[in-house]
């Protein structure tokens, strides 16, 4: 283990967080000079963590010299990422710890003077969960609202460089199967060595979230608005700076615009690469994208003719009669917005009963695309394993028959087989303590196993809200600390798919080679 | 597809129960010659029973002649196991059907009316699950708890010859896993052919039958209860002729017998065969069985701790404290009577809390050892599945690692592995479809998500009682038809490993070869 070099790296990425932060404070020491008197606290304590942060950052960078020369491999690089969230969330968290020092004000209203909140915050933030201990959002700084917006803007970045450009090119584990492995043989457009692939990435993640912020401002929203949208947007987060969420902006326009963003972020990255490249074909016969765009329109079918004819209570606390238009339009952007694990809310999804609570829960669990910034365990690999499961029925009565799965036309390997098959067996363990430990840590009558199991599911799948009392016009903030930390490891698990986090647990991964 | 050889066994299965019931009706008719009036109806319906299911077999079996010169394979096997169950289920119910015509003397007292509560309680004895739809049991005529017995009999003992000597012979699917394959090649003692194998079994099954009743009977039991009871407990079955279940008795030491019974039902069958061969050591070694003794010891501390000092709700409707005595004593017949997926009682569990309830829960999905009459995943299995995600871990930072899985001393091969997995995946899936299915089919308000998935795990696993509403002290009789036989269906799921009924659905299952 080449622990010298991975501290180098590691240094390198808290001094790209103190980057971040330093811009986000700018823009908060403009809006003091315009006399916004709030803003004071939050650039003072912006300030003080890019001290910190740049003092560590350039630390270990000094620390790690040295390692250059020696090997960087898979260890080095899942040591790096498990550093990366747990101590970049650390990092990340403190302007908020910082600003609730400095601003005693409304010490009831934000939650920030413990620093489990803050860690559990930033740790949602760069996720890219959106699960929030804020109950008031609204009144939150702007340069603090922007670093939320920031952590998740930072965290998408990190999911779709590593899982697409780094993670697939080192044939690391159930990374590789969908890039080196499915798309790989006819050759999807991705360039070869990690650095193109990396800036091509960042190109595609930029430009989405330039696109976006173009179409909120011309709905009208303020920049600094469009900016923080556009960020949990496309990271597929969940952030808002509304108290409301989406609904807060009041406008049909604003929320077609998050729907089509947020289904846009679904998708595969490594699609867009193949139509920069002119492959149209590539992208329309692509089997997961079909399935996510088939399975989203039912849903939304499903779930608008169950709560047709009732009464859907918005998330800012109106009360408005489904009929056929306003069905559609809240149940589109639920749906989606579970879907692709973002969380955005227009509506109180509590009262709508069994069946489309279902269908949100169980988009949870499979996410959207791989290769996206979406969560869950990826359609992709729920494909192979229903295809697994119908092999398993025709092997009872032929059991010697050879069975080959495959995905649109490529042949899934036997090895990449029983990787959707084991991820998606611990993917649902993790999800049943994620809930047990909740409902344990909980004092009693505090929760409830709806409650428990769905807050695990949507930190798990980084969707953010889940049911009842973490349901989408309620928060986390009520939480015990104990279980704060369960789901901030739970979102991380999810977000690093599980295996690279429970690797470093294994002895020998820490074994001289 | 041989239909006609399929037929004429089934004709034969149809006969066997015809038999089992016409002895049952022999035992009605004494107790009605020794004035017991109630029996009438009984003996009645069980005739009427008997002269039905006699002439269906030997029309099945006259249809069927001509069959037996021609191929007899997978295919027709599982038909024919399929059959068995399906249908025989509804010829098991005539009897209770019947009875409810003859006696309109407590037509409130018994469900019996509708077909739909016979066939459940049938289904539930012969899938040796032992879940009920009365609520007043011992007011029953003794033909009728004779043949609810009966039926426990019956299917503990198809079970054991299926999956230990029929199936694992003929190689088929998840079954060959755990004797042809993993106990295979160091010669368990299994003899060769099938129907050696069935006979030692057969004998083995009755060999534990005489030795609970003998028991049951020196603590003080009838024969009649004595039978039943055994009936009940070596086929992990747990219909029992009292309304509160083992606790009716009110005898530590019938409880004592009874744990000790369904302790020794949970174990591989195929081992009972090593010990009358003498290999002892095999027996002591065998990785199953020490997992299966050293995690019910683990619960049953687990359990008694956490209930330990409280009050204990008995079945009979007594409060006890809960001393370091009582709490080991019902601790223990909840976890053993849930592990073996036997489901007789001696208290309410529903008071006790989440843990406990979590614990049971859990044991009711791993189920007890392969080969033996339980249901569940099966330990083996789970062992498979966790060593199989241990080397998922692994294999994230070693992906080129070989990684030989085993059990004891046998390798365990791929596609064992993947057998394995695999059926996980699909137990847990029709383990959601089922509570979902409960849950949307009652009328709104009715039940909740505790009681609708926990039914479907308890009858998934047959278990019988599951929680809250379907708990211990409660029964399955308020539920509405559309439930009862989606909860059959999950039973015989269960009973059967999933994948041998999915097959028949597949239209390549019906293809002419």
């Amino acid at each position: 283990m080449n622990i010298r070099f991975v501290l180098r790296q590691f240094g390198l990425v808290i001094m790209v967080l103190c980057a971040c932060m330093a811009l986000t404070m700018c823009w908060s020491l403009v809006q003091w000079r315009a006399k916004m008197v709030d803003e004071r606290s939050a650039a003072l304590s912006l300030l003080i963590a890019v001290g910190v942060a740049l003092v560590a950052g350039i630390t270990l960078w000094v620390i790690g010299r040295g390692g250059m020369d020696r090997f960087f491999g898979r260890r080095e690089a899942l040591l790096l990422v498990a550093l990366s969230w747990v101590i970049g969330a650390a990092v990340a968290a403190l302007p908020f710890f910082i600003w609730a020092r400095f601003d005693p004000a409304h010490p009831q209203g934000h939650r920030f003077e413990h620093f489990v909140d803050c860690y559990f915050e930033s740790m949602s933030g760069l996720t890219t969960t959106g699960a929030t201990v804020l109950s008031d959002i609204s009144t939150l700084p702007q340069g603090l609202l922007l670093w939320r917006a920031a952590t998740h803007w930072l965290g998408g970045l990190g999911i779709v460089v590593l899982f697409v450009a780094v993670l697939p090119h080192m044939g690391t584990g159930g990374k590789r199967m969908f890039m080196a492995e499915i798309t790989g043989p006819n050759k999807t457009g991705l360039r070869p060595r990690i650095r193109d692939t990396a800036r091509m990435l960042l190109l595609i993640y930029l430009g989405l979230n330039v696109a976006e912020i173009l179409s909120l401002r011309l709905c009208g929203l303020s920049w600094f608005d469009a900016v923080c949208e556009s960020f949990a947007t496309i990271a597929t987060g969940g952030f808002s700076t509304q108290n409301a969420s989406t609904a807060g902006y009041r406008s049909l326009a604003v929320e077609l615009v998050i729907i089509l963003f947020m289904l846009l972020s679904g998708v595969n990255f490594a699609l867009y690469f193949s139509l920069v490249n002119g492959r149209v074909r590539r992208v329309l016969t692509d089997p997961e994208l079909r399935l996510y765009l088939l399975t989203t329109l039912a849903a939304v079918v499903i779930v608008a003719v169950a709560i047709y004819g009732g009464s859907i209570i918005t998330a800012n606390g109106d009360s408005v009669e489904a009929d056929a238009g306003y069905a559609a339009r809240y149940a589109a952007f639920a749906v989606i917005a579970t879907r692709t694990n973002t969380g955005f809310a227009t509506a109180d999804v509590n009262p709508w009963g069994f069946l489309p609570a279902l269908i949100l829960i169980l988009f949870m669990f499979t996410g959207a695309c791989a290769g996206s910034t979406a969560g869950g365990i990826k359609l992709v690999r729920c494909l192979v394993v229903v295809k697994m499961l119908a092999a398993g029925t025709r092997r009872v009565f032929r059991p010697s028959l050879v069975q080959p799965i495959r995905i649109g036309r490529n042949l899934v390997p036997p090895s990449v087989q029983t990787e959707a098959l084991t991820y998606t067996v611990i993917y649902l363990l993790v999800f049943a303590l994620g809930g047990t430990a909740v409902q344990l840590l909980e004092p009693s009558g505090h929760t409830n196993l709806v409650t428990s199991f769905s807050a695990s599911v949507a930190c798990l799948s980084n969707t953010g809200p889940g049911l009842n009392l973490v349901g989408t016009v309620q928060n986390y903030g009520w939480l015990s600390p104990g279980s704060k930390l369960v789901l901030s490891l739970v979102m991380l698990l999810g977000r690093i798919e599980v295996f690279a986090i429970l690797a470093l647990f294994n002895p020998s991964f820490w074994r001289r080679e």
